[in-house]
């Protein structure tokens, strides 16, 4: 089977124009099938605020109400994955943003409200992995905005690390994926404060352990649980590691934190 | 040759959500190959105001600052773009939503200073018909905010006629492309008062009278000199007529007003 590398981007380093664009001159020289998934960033949050909406978050995610929905599109599907599509085409990488209602590429439904209402949030029934593969096989780069779609014209915001962990799943039928997850830091520490401290293998077992002693603990979970959940569903690979790191992964035996069902 | 259609749908249409539902419910129900271009609407003008900005107009035309290119990008990218996109495919309809930076679509360069700066509007270079050739043979139906982009990493605005009137011409060298430009008037109307005054039939010759009279002016200018233009350049037939109207073009003799070369 061909190789495919997803790379999922936090928004923290989209916030950060240097690293941003490091990153994404790095990302373009990648050899072989490529696809981006980018987080949103603090855009969001600051517009919101000019516009004098509060943010509400719970259980660290955002509460979407209309007009935060509103500013989600306009921010993630407009400015930053415009704006990395064009860095990317100025990388000679040919990029194509898409959302999940783009050539209906991630079908979605409006999460149930079970004690909390989390508003136009979507969880993910279905990725058109046809659709993407073809975009691929033409040589195209899908850049993905974290933005689902209901199929009756409703978008839904949708967690970036779901996305990349829905989309890896889903195009492992096809290709042999190698799942990246790029952020600020250089993988899963085993001391938060110490940035040295990076676990280069975390099998699921280990896993279960780390959450026990609480040495994997709030933002971190659902991001380990999306990448344990992508290489029980068939992805070859899961990595987390800095977004400067990424330049290691065409050549490096071993770089940021594997994730492994294996013991 | 196989038949295109390009409708360019104005802002006008796009800020009434009902008017607007109808013409994509209309647009959606289209034969074969189509493609649509939309221009932004007040949504802009409107956010610029909520984050205290000022819209600075010469000639009819936006001056488009980094704040103002910015605020274009999130509203035409994000909110119209995937909202049209969205509404699309909840009627079965498979757009793709695109600018020129998407898959290098629509390439353009920053407008030359001549005694007006325009900031960052693009005047349009090339079209990768082939590229857009592709999306459409595969079925999907490219929807196109009204940005280009310089190849270097910079978006930039592009009217919306403009940019309808570039992909129709390149789009001609494979397919056969009536273009039609929907707006909230019934056509070029012989006495701007009179919506009924529509104008059925408008040669070259007749429009240089026109403009002689000043029966035609004003915004009206550009979007014709873009019609002629197209079809000086292979365009088989463009159309200027209501939203409302489009529901006529594939069973009406005649509707709105039809432009051509010919007396």
């Amino acid at each position: 089977m061909q190789k495919l590398t997803i790379v999922k981007i936090g928004g923290n380093v989209i916030d950060n124009a240097e690293a941003c664009s490091r990153f994404l001159s790095t990302f373009a020289s990648l050899s072989g099938a490529k696809l981006l998934v980018h987080g949103g960033g603090k855009v969001a949050t600051d517009l919101a605020d000019k516009m004098g909406l509060v943010t509400q978050m719970v259980n660290g995610r955002r509460i979407t109400d209309k007009p935060t929905l509103d500013i989600a599109i306009m921010v993630y599907a407009g400015l930053v994955n415009k704006s990395v599509v064009a860095t990317l085409q100025a990388y000679r990488c040919n990029a194509l943003g898409l959302t999940g209602a783009d050539a209906g590429c991630v079908i979605s439904h409006k999460r149930p409200v079970l004690g909390i209402d989390y508003g136009f949030v979507g969880d993910i029934d279905h990725v058109d992995d046809s659709q993407i593969s073809n975009f691929i096989l033409q040589g195209l780069v899908p850049v993905f905005a974290p933005l689902t779609f209901d199929g009756s014209g409703i978008l839904l915001n949708t967690n970036a690390d779901t996305m990349a962990s829905a989309l890896a799943v889903a195009l492992s039928t096809s290709f042999d994926v190698t799942l990246l997850y790029c952020f600020e830091k250089k993988g899963v520490l085993a001391d938060p404060s110490q940035d040295t401290s990076v676990i280069p293998f975390i099998s699921q077992t280990d896993y279960v352990q780390l959450k026990e002693e609480g040495t994997v603990s709030k933002g971190m979970i659902p991001k380990m649980d999306n990448a344990f959940d992508a290489l029980r569903k068939g992805v070859a690979k899961v990595v987390i590691c800095h977004a400067d790191d990424l330049e290691l992964y065409e050549t490096a035996d071993s770089f940021g934190t594997l994730l492994s069902l294996e013991v």
